[in-house]
């Protein structure tokens, strides 16, 4: 029996992965199912997909981001989501961020590798930008009810210069666009010391700062 | 000399045509050219792609729905924005919607033919729903803060049912999402009176009421 | 055990829901194999596919609409053909339709969320039509051996307006178009009595009337 | 003044190909305006798109395929109808073919580079088949009101084994779906003689045969 | 307990077909789970998907072509490199293959229904070429370091006309571009012998022999 | 006349952009005319497309590559070919680079927003590697004949740790898959020094200091 469970966990962990693309769908929704959504296995924590005569009008509705997030040390709170926590956008190839930054707080220079983001500031004024293949910057400050777009897989950033708490309504055009924040994925990774030394002009000290700085292990 | 001129209209009323597609991006941007935009024909207003060193911040930022639009009758008013209005969006497959319901405004049942919408409700209590392919409805009262889905090409609708006036944001993966409103695709469009009959159960002197009622000349 | 047979169903519901994409195909085909197909589950009843090997030339071969289907109250008979009913167009990004209409029969209006269609007249003289975003009406009678195209996510409709029974062969781009037929979807659903009212100017009791002819208890 | 209309010419020849995309339209539909139809240039004839509001009910219905083509030696009669003779369906990812077989007559094995087949039988008795990935055949006779599919870029053919001419009208999930007919892209391409000996196992003689039977200059 | 494992190796053939697509990824990558891969069935051999976090190194590089493979009796040894071998690649939308030719071998008239190939000489001389849908053909030798493109579905094929063993790297977009080999598809597949007679042109004794040479029985 | 003139690069200035997507094609191939290639405008350079008769075999071989390009500081020679400088590409959804680095030569961090990179190493050990959205680094060195893919949108690095010159040969699955090289994009673009500051953790010495570096007026 045991292989049995074995094997079945193992179909699990495909099925996870079965799930990640944007294609167009091809029925109206496919909603994970929360009540087998306890199923956790050494590898995954599956949340199978409801019959649709079981669907309910909460599971098209997300209600967590009323408020803020916890914020970082960047001053910043970023609640994503994605499938995972709002079921009913599982297959329909969008999904969203609510980000409130404290006053001076910034979003770090990142990127989503799968999509286009759309922001709109719903409250407070937000240095915005991106920067395009040819190294070009395209920033400035935005206010309330301004909105700006950010291309598909371009290194962008936000900086609250107001006075007051600001947030943040982004959404994408994938249920799972994926972020790479750079100085964190540059530093906080383990790329070989050299290669980076030679790719910033930095010394072998320098790169241990910035290493210790951007430790995965030291960081929340 | 005219001939040419002919020959150039003709080429512009292909190149808008060629624009209506929300494939991948091959390139980091798109912007039509607000310089040129103002080439008016009779048959299109043409808006030509800038050069990518000539974009500027602003071409990627929108300004135009600080304040809620114009009301219609049914209480509400809808700044659509897409490329034409908001030439950074271009090629990136997203568009956005604001709409403001006033106290029992409605925005009557339709479906875009080409997105899912993601609504997020950012001031007031709005009845939200849609309907799927087996003629179930979905759809609750939503508050400030809450975000409903509704999945690409089925029947959705809004209505205020708060004490205060009613502001959404809702955000499209399509540069050009299209809609279809029920009440007037249905009985202002000119279907053929005794199809409609046998459709709805409706006595032809019903369908006379609801074609003028719903005529496209005597509305705004 | 029961619980392991509760995961299973769990997999099954997961599965069924995985199929539901039209991307581009990355194998030559997918057939459900009808030898498992008898699973039944208190969710779903599953296809599973064969292996390739196993495919015989029947799979790919549809013999089910050599006739007519069963009449409905409005004098249609549709045959819906698609991955559940014909395992061969699995994952091929196309599925077909064969609708018969008595004399006056009626497909009323409705629409596919997610395909084209290309409608052949194979049999008799049929009304057709389909309206555009922007409400303007497309429709004539169109004889046997022409073919009408309704383009994706529009509202379209048919009726027969011969002396003859007619057929007609429809083909769409998605192996699961959809369909939101417009007479029951909204008044057949549960829509907001009040919301429905403003929507088509009518009062509470014309409603009411709307209302229980679309009561899905009552209909077939 | 003519080197303008040189510049033009080339914008004509770009305009064409660039039309050559099935994505996911972002508009209703796109249909070429014959009214300009007749700019021919050394290299094109363009159709212009026209103006969505100059669109007629006649552009979205084909008339020219009531009756049966002209037959080839093969004992085929096909019409293929894309949108250069059915303005309607461009953009909007589908097309379709009437194929009329002879006692007799053969639809030689090819294939379709971009497009699944939907392959309904509308009168006679038909050998239909096609080859998969791993050289199986899935072949055998099907009759009026069947339908077969061929696998999107699968090498397939159709011979009529009845004792009347044979009807077959097919749809594709492109607008453009290509054709590679086998003996004559083989034989009568011009593929280096070793190669193909080497290929075929066949003798520089019998290559010359082959290559006789299918020149292109010597075929209609 | 056995039909619960019928039932498990249905689930497995299933999710084998399930990853048969090739749409934008969303996720950063899929690999499958090479620990759980000897899974054996009757139907498959099963690679579920590891955990991101079990993901090594060396799931992303290939070290299996550093030499060529094994040369068949056209002097041709392909090692085609796919998820099944190379579990790094799974759902990201490419493959690859090293081709290498002895003096005189061939790579007979071929396609693959789903993907545009890159062929990079890495050594050698290389006859090389493909068939368009008018059967032009386009065809010459090219050397080391040169690189031809052979559009997604048309007939292609090389020959080795240098002195000295050639190799090439054919990179493709599809995880799975799949082949059908003309010979072998048209002669060595069954299709009935009357069509093949008619659709080249040859005697029912020709066809016999063709038959025999690409017999799938005969060949390794 | 001047006006006409301005009109006509408005429409190249348009053309050129919308050929930026990876849709599947329509046709077999669109390549660009070099005959016209000399249009140079303000704006652009315009390849306008061949009439497909007018193809000829060389428009679908790439020979510019055949030895290594020019090498910056950082010991890389890189020779991106893309539709712009290999035609025959254009529309078909691939592309390719050939790398050469000196001994201890490095490909810095960067990533491709629109792509794929399946990476051969043709001669030479290079350290390669990647960084997943967890900020996992997937790395070691790879030698002659070795394949490594870097997953679409990920940042990833090589580094020649040999003792001779290396050469790669990258594919990737879009026509322009762009490319950001983090060291330039971040601290060459002009973004706000605070915000950099802020996420880097550096002073604004240290920042002015990487600034001067990587100013793009001071580069090549």
């Amino acid at each position: 029996m045991s292989s049995n469970i074995t094997i079945l966990l193992v179909i699990f962990a495909l099925l996870c992965d079965v799930m990640a693309s944007d294609p167009d769908p091809i029925q109206d929704y496919c909603i994970p199912n929360p009540k087998f959504g306890a199923i956790r296995t050494p590898l995954h924590t599956i949340l199978p997909c409801k019959n649709s005569s079981e669907a309910t009008t909460d599971d098209f509705i997300f209600s967590g981001m009323k408020v803020a997030g916890n914020f970082s040390d960047m001053g910043i709170a970023a609640i994503s989501v994605n499938p995972t926590v709002f079921p009913g956008i599982n297959t329909l190839g969008m999904s969203f961020v609510r980000a409130d930054l404290k006053v001076g707080g910034i979003n770090p220079p990142h990127f989503h590798p799968r999509a286009t983001e759309i922001s709109h500031v719903v409250k407070g004024s937000v240095y915005s930008g991106f920067v395009d293949s040819t190294n070009r910057v395209f920033a400035r400050v935005i206010e309330q009810g301004e909105v700006m777009v950010f291309p598909r897989g371009l290194v962008h950033f936000q900086m609250n210069v107001g006075k007051k708490p600001a947030t943040i309504f982004g959404s994408f055009n994938s249920q799972n666009p994926g972020s790479q924040r750079i100085p964190s994925a540059i530093f906080g990774s383990g790329i070989n010391d050299e290669l980076l030394e030679k790719a910033f002009g930095l010394s072998p000290k320098q790169i241990g700062t910035m290493r210790r700085r951007f430790d995965p292990k030291s960081m929340s």
